[in-house]
């Protein structure tokens, strides 16, 4: 298998953000599957100022669009705010759009409360598959997340470890069928 | 008929955005709706800094709070971004919660493309739900914005009128009824 | 308060249906809300030949319409396939439309998994705003239906009681005061 | 390229459909493309009793896992109840499963009305992401189907071909870039 490219994106900016914890624990999945690397990408570190200005939100948007571009696949860790995602991860998302073509997207929700997160990850499917591209249906829902890490950081219920690695196999699956498709196009 | 209270809320903060001028329109026709006040409120004015700074936070978000709990009802007036509302829209949105409860929101949408921003209205229907709001089906669609305006800002197709005030009639029919209720409660 | 009509529907007819039970514990409890009248309204009872037939058409149909118009709410109870409701529920639903003008839906969602059919009570919602109607978001998920009720037929899980109580709260507010104002229109 | 076979579905069975015209009219186009082999499947050939009847339900599921298992992908022509799918149709969807897995569906909506279903190809995305399968954005909506066909059924829009031949594009690149990978597997 050649190596994919799959950068996991933590999608709140919150203040007190429980999805960081998340994101991290999924990135170290994510990098240690075989035949994957990967780049924690923080949503925070790709706001704009509030009042739109040209020469920084190009600037951001050109980064954010050189990993999108290179990237072929993506794992979004994201909290539901109000039974969808948050803005700051909209805005994010809607700063490319040809470079997701053809490539997939896993989605990690998150919330403090039963459900994980899970009509977040229902409610984006409709967007990311706007965006030409694959969703997997692999998604994962990280309930309880205010409990699920003790002090040092480390989750506490250990079945998380074969539901993230499942996403992945499905992940890298489509990543892997998707880029051949692509190169020999 | 007790007066109601019910902004139009632009919810692009993008620059060019083709969505003001709708809202400018929309915003006449609710002020010419009897026995309703209104005001515009700008997404633009309301956004935060990048980094999340807690002060300018709570005083954007207890402006916005503030504009929510004596509201009745919504009208938005938003574009569609690969098939859902603009980030900004979210946040704004986001920042409050029991001040909609009982309420009802109107929605417009806005494309340059022949569906009028349709799945946005769409989309956006669960997360207003979610806010314990009533949600009109009389959704207004306004396509081709590019054209729909000429250089001194007039619509240049007057079958708007009757939709927007369509829209408006069961706005104000659910923002009554819910008033009503609210205050015998 | 005046009394008002408030069938509950069971929204699948697939044999060794879970849901039954479900709808047979809801409707209990709607029974005994005060001021509300009710019905358990089968599915299975309202399907049409597979060929389509006019005659036994128009008869299903104006019997689905008498008790949607009579209604001034409905509460679902319905599993989830495929993260969406029973095609049998939609045919239902789809007999009649004028009659659900400006009234109101209250769901509860059914599986045999953790989830409890969040995502068809998420995916519902914008079929019943096309009715013109109003959406409780007071959702009541049934989990685990597989262990949730004894041979008896009995709920062993109490707590379910008081989350079906507080989804009747919101319906009947909603049905009092969406009736209050039909009446007075 | 190897051959792929997709099936077009024809997703109502009310009489009177507008839809057959535009399936027959899709279905040309698709038997037309390079290394397709498609069939036209009629929802109404699929219809079970009213009363569920396991031993015509299992007949009638089996001669449809069969479609479903050998087909490499679908194209789904559809119209639009209450910006939903037919409930028949998705009885038809809900008969299979793990038949659909890393298969790619294209969409076709119908109405009579200047949105051309679009909200039920919007809707439908979740569903069909939930059988594990891709959805390819190249939606095509045939608007006022009504007087979209002369009296021999011939489309009087010839821009239609252009729109259809494009989601073709993507849906056989799908299907080509899947079915090498299930292969490969």
């Amino acid at each position: 298998m050649s190596e994919v490219y799959i950068p996991v994106v933590l999608g709140t900016a919150r203040e007190g953000r429980r999805s960081e914890a998340v994101a991290k624990y999924v990135h170290d999945i994510v990098s240690a599957t075989e035949s994957v690397r990967t780049e924690l990408v923080d949503v925070r570190d790709h706001l704009m100022e509030a009042t739109v200005n040209d020469s920084a939100e190009s600037e951001l948007a050109d980064k954010w669009r050189a990993i999108a571009d290179e990237a072929d696949g993506f794992v979004l860790v994201s909290p539901e705010y109000n039974h969808s995602f948050p803005g700051e991860l909209k805005m994010l998302i809607d700063r490319a759009f040809p470079e997701y073509k053809h490539k997939v997207f896993g989605v990690c929700g998150v919330s403090n409360g039963p459900w994980g997160g899970i009509r977040m990850a229902e409610t984006i499917r409709s967007v990311l598959i706007t965006l030409n591209a694959v969703v997997s249906n692999r998604t994962v829902m990280f309930s309880n997340v205010n409990e699920l890490f003790d002090e040092g950081g480390n989750i506490t219920d250990e079945s998380y470890t074969e539901k993230v690695e499942g996403l992945m196999e499905d992940v890298v699956w489509y990543a892997q069928a998707l880029k051949t498709a692509r190169e020999a196009a």
